[in-house]
């Protein structure tokens, strides 16, 4: 029962889980970058502030980047991880079902992070899980680290959330990022800009609920948004979501970011990515300064080793 | 040389092998009892008794779970892992022998605990190995850690093994935890029950071996056992072993426990299971106070972790 | 800005890429032997010099054996270690580039080792991140700290590596190792024997480099060689080289180290073997006194304790 209180509200984290941005109120996401921000020397240096403490990844689908770094996070604290990388190596193969795997794991870990191709397992193991599930992907709904590390790159890197123009890029209808990402955004004073194609659009359920809170636009074109914004935020384009090829290859070319794209970007504009990109970002475009997607990652570690230390009570 | 004294026996752990339960004589197995009782606060709270020893899991076939209970009770003495979870990402590939194999990695770890398909590949590995091997399962024969895990569950749920009724049910034939269970409970003054389809009944040579040391009763359903017994330990059969699909469907609907097949069961009747279960035990029975399979996987850290300190010589 | 001063020279490591042996002077690899001998004890009782650091292990091809002695050198010096064992479960399904893998992990870890199928890979990976990257073997190029540990052995047991008569012997056209090694040797006064099929010679660039500086014999048999060297290293030949199976049974044979291949031996011979083997040292050599090709192995550990020490700045 460690409770914190910031601008007067008593806040717990202690124990919980963490599914969904939409389980977190505003203050509480504001308190969770504000102890990102005292983590940063933490991630640089190395504490032992979890020493003892044990994290389990369970993978079922491959995702080298989130899995590393939530196991170099739980490292940099001085506890150790277990886990698997692909159902396939899982007791997964002998027909066992999520719910007997985390009644079994639970017994191994003090925190698990889940990585699962459908919608709702996360939830699910939450709800049968002892120890605190941390969501690392579920389906296409959710990613709330990444949200939370995409709002901390934002305070970082602009000092401010509201008073943001936002424009979100790329597949918004499969990618589980801008899900979270749309919702977590709603809550500041923000103005929203949604860009894809047509078959990619924002799924109807999120536009719905983020239009009663914050304005929004959509557009299938990146050209008239990029000089009106401060930060775009890119996803990937997957060829597999298009039935024709050709289709495929006219919108991927219409969606990349070039250096030319940035002509009349406002000279601090930063581009963020959830990363791996494929195609979305020319390469030219790592050197300006507008790039800001390898800083994400380093801000992933940060949030992540925050979110770990917060649940598991370290830190009161 | 570390000796230790009970029941005015000595007896030595440290650099022994764990292949085979058959190894371990019953104050010695009395004695690992002991002391996983006394690892139960460590097993929650952690340790550094191993701190700087490293464990290395060789699995040659996936066991998440058995991998991953060893990796977990490497942590908690604060030791560290290292490892493969399939043969083929080892060097296997390129045609390298155990016996080779072995003899690197003794060089990487202080302790290595295989998985392998073959029946006698951790007694092999033992052979050639200047560390200690735990046999984490070889083909159909062994699974002394599971075993000795069986017996600290029963020792902790019911204060006793000698004196109680205890059946297995399930595949007798082919599942290995239970000829190493088998043979350990033969050590104790139990009545024994085997219930299985007739073609997957009990190994001869196991059957022929404990009934020598205790009374064992065989049958084909579970019906009038149930009420008998103080534990019934379930075990996966699968639908693989049967030529005839129709007749998996037959045996897998006799062999299951619901709620309805502990209408006679004694108040204090304890289900095991080593886990993955697919569908012997039905998802009803969990929530009863029959249940203690979840528990299982607890002591299997803690017993691990107790293994573990004896053969690295942490326990004197 | 660590400087360490040997035989009047001034040395840096801290920050340095481990890429390829020849980016090492004579001075440096005999400060590398020097500091290996000094971390002897504690590759046994082990060490908290790289406490809080993570090495991240990418491995795009297998190699149980590098990673696993690559992890436990980290952990023997306090340190953890992240990674992945197989290309397949990496960004690389979803077609990330090798520069962005790099720039990601280098977020996640203190230090990289990398191995991959293509030549050029380790450095181009170096260029891109700001962490040290180690060559954990990359295409049929460079295979660097098996080289080192491949020296350091022959010191160890030689007492010395000038002055002696060393014989390379098995697949010299595509092992990577004996291209690294013969590379390092050419830096010591020695005579150099390369013995191996026709279609196996050493590639003609290494050839030509070495020869400028060491006197070197090809042979295509052992036979004359083995009675007069004092070092024989054989490499693994691997089936698939041969177009035509015959023409490799043959040759299989004619390479294969056994008993009677050594009746002429110099009596301190010593034979080594990068590991795995399969056919080409037979087993009843392991038991004799010229075997040590296992105790190379745990040299690895020990050279590699040193290469993190170093370019991790530990030791100054």
């Amino acid at each position: 029962m460690n409770r914190v209180v910031v601008l007067g509200v008593s806040l717990k984290f202690e124990g919980r889980d963490i599914i969904s941005v939409k389980d977190f109120s505003r203050k509480e996401i504001d308190y969770i970058l504000k102890i990102s921000q005292a983590m940063e020397p933490l991630a640089t240096k190395g504490s032992d502030m979890l020493k003892g403490k044990i994290l389990a990844t369970l993978f079922y689908e491959p995702s080298t980047r989130t899995r590393l770094s939530f196991e170099a996070a739980m490292h940099k604290l001085g506890g150790s991880a277990i886990g698997f990388a692909e159902a396939e190596i899982a007791s997964v193969k002998k027909g066992e079902n999520l719910a007997d795997t985390i009644r079994v794991v639970e017994n191994y870990a003090d925190v698990i992070a889940l990585r699962h191709p459908l919608e709702g397992a996360a939830r699910l193991a939450a709800e049968f899980s002892k120890v605190p599930i941390m969501n690392g992907g579920s389906g296409a709904g959710e990613h709330p680290t990444q949200a939370l590390l995409d709002l901390y790159t934002i305070m970082k890197e602009k000092g401010k959330i509201s008073g943001l123009k936002i424009a979100l890029a790329g597949d918004l209808r499969y990618g589980r990022t801008v899900h979270s990402l749309a919702y977590a955004l709603s809550l500041y004073n923000i103005e929203l800009y949604l860009v894809s194609p047509e078959l990619l659009r924002m799924r109807r359920e999120v536009l719905e609920t983020i239009r009663e809170k914050i304005p929004v636009t959509t557009r299938t074109s990146l050209e008239k948004v990029v000089s009106q914004v401060d930060v775009l935020y890119v996803t990937r384009i997957q060829k597999e979501r298009f039935p024709d090829p050709a289709e495929y290859a006219k919108i991927k070319g219409s969606c990349k970011i070039t250096l030319e794209t940035l002509n009349r970007a406002k000279e601090d504009l930063i581009i963020l990515h959830p990363l791996p990109r494929v195609d979305e970002i020319s390469a030219e475009v790592d050197g300006t300064s507008y790039a800001r997607y390898f800083q994400q990652v380093w801000n992933g570690i940060v949030v992540r080793m925050t979110l770990l230390a917060l649940i598991l009570g370290a830190i009161k």
